[in-house]
């Protein structure tokens, strides 16, 4: 409670209070403790702020009513800046100097850029937050600010499969799995804690070729005794058109590269997003 | 642009695009395109919420003036939240129900939470703006999500030093280290293209015992020619005081656990923090 304050200084400090706790459900008696508002006052604080957030697109404001109930903030995009940023990222992940030798692209900037990854875990947080899961599960490295960010736009706990069994983790759950593109037989391990039985939870990952991996950690989710809400995967590559798992939603297709000609043809995943 | 806006609409849209964007500079004019204002009314909606975030703590609103200036909102706790922060992470890092066989602490939801960490990337963002660092260094695994929402609060890009040398990121950096705590010789790469020669690196990672990790970060910062501008870590223990490292910041310290009584000593580092 810092004393009464203006419509204005209200107004800031609540986008900023809701900004910094996606879907957390903040009650309306906090703002009037925190602002020293009246109540009706500060009801119609919110009621600017759901409109304003509405007509602009920055997400969305939910008022929620009855005993537990307050103000909610849903990160959410509109569809054509979920287009706007695919193609965006298409475009930056296409660049030839991206090529390495042997086929492969450079993307680590970009899954571990914080401008990038927020608007990739924006479009995973639209398509997956009517899926309410209880907690975002990925396998180590690099898809783990991707999964992250994303558990942290859904207000939601980061589980992270673990390539070697670590120590200090207490009781573990190891799975075997085949790698789609290695064609390896590889091993993730979770803690056994780490995800509880019942939950309900979201995979994502940075890379889907063969689906080997999304796969594994479905077993895992399985294991554990938890059901996949949902899996989600910022590129995937179009062959082989057949992947380990079918219910995915990747918002990047690799078409394919010419090594020779240095281009990498990467184009947003128009079927799967519409 | 979406038509002209009320003074409370703009402030608060304003301010939920320089939430989501911290450390970039905002033109005068973005805004005024964005919000169809007069630059006047831009101006004083800047002012408004300049003043609004240094009353309520909520960061701070830099305007920068030129050819090149605009408005900047840099993440920053106050010296309180700082202080209720650290003693909310050692209240929650103690619980007794964390003790591990071995004398491990079970910590990995709090290092995968996003509530947990964005608090304790904020107090990084505090301690580290006015070095004004290029980019954050970890290494892999359980440090990322902390160093990851450090990276995103001071607007740079991450780099993960990796255990094992990946051949998907091109031409590699590869250091051997003495890992503090199990003394054993260990290696650590990075992507050469991660670190530009010259930048300027903060390092993060989520525990320091005997230093070595941080000492093979900094030996790999030296070793693409780069510099260090800093060192943070989460959570240091008080034994051994002399570390591999001199200079670095740490929010906690362990002093020490009582496996039989089943108790964790954690305290927030006061003297190094003040």
């Amino acid at each position: 409670m810092v004393g009464r304050l203006s419509r204005s200084e209200r107004l800031v400090a609540m986008t900023k209070y809701l900004a910094d706790r996606p879907h957390s459900i903040v009650t309306l008696s906090r703002f009037m403790e925190l602002f020293g508002a009246a109540k009706s006052t500060a009801s119609e604080d919110v009621a600017i702020l759901r409109e304003t957030f509405d007509n602009l697109d920055l997400g969305k404001i939910e008022t929620i009513s009855g005993a537990a109930g307050g103000v909610k903030f849903i990160p959410f995009l509109a569809e054509e800046e979920i287009s706007r940023v695919s193609k965006w990222l298409a475009g930056e992940l296409s660049s030839p100097t991206r090529l390495l030798p042997g086929g492969f692209i450079y993307m680590t900037d970009i899954l571990f850029s914080p401008r990038h990854v927020w608007k990739a875990a924006l479009i995973f947080a639209t398509r997956f937050c009517s899926l309410s899961p209880d907690c975002v599960l990925t396998v180590e490295t690099k898809g783990i600010p991707l999964a992250f960010m994303t558990a942290w736009a859904l207000n939601v706990p980061l589980s992270i499969a673990r390539r070697n069994a670590q120590v200090t983790e207490g009781p573990l759950v190891t799975i075997n799995y085949v790698s789609g593109s290695a064609r390896r037989v590889e091993t993730m391990s979770i803690a056994r804690r780490a995800i509880p039985e019942g939950s309900s939870v979201l995979i994502i990952d940075d890379f889907m070729k063969g689906g080997g991996t999304a796969h594994g950690m479905v077993g895992l989710v399985r294991e554990v005794g938890a059901e996949v809400a949902g899996i989600g995967v910022l590129i995937e590559t179009a062959e082989p058109r057949e992947k380990l798992v079918n219910d995915y939603l990747s918002i990047l297709v690799l078409e394919g590269l010419d090594e020779e000609a240095g281009r990498i043809f990467i184009r947003p995943t128009v079927e799967r997003l519409s």
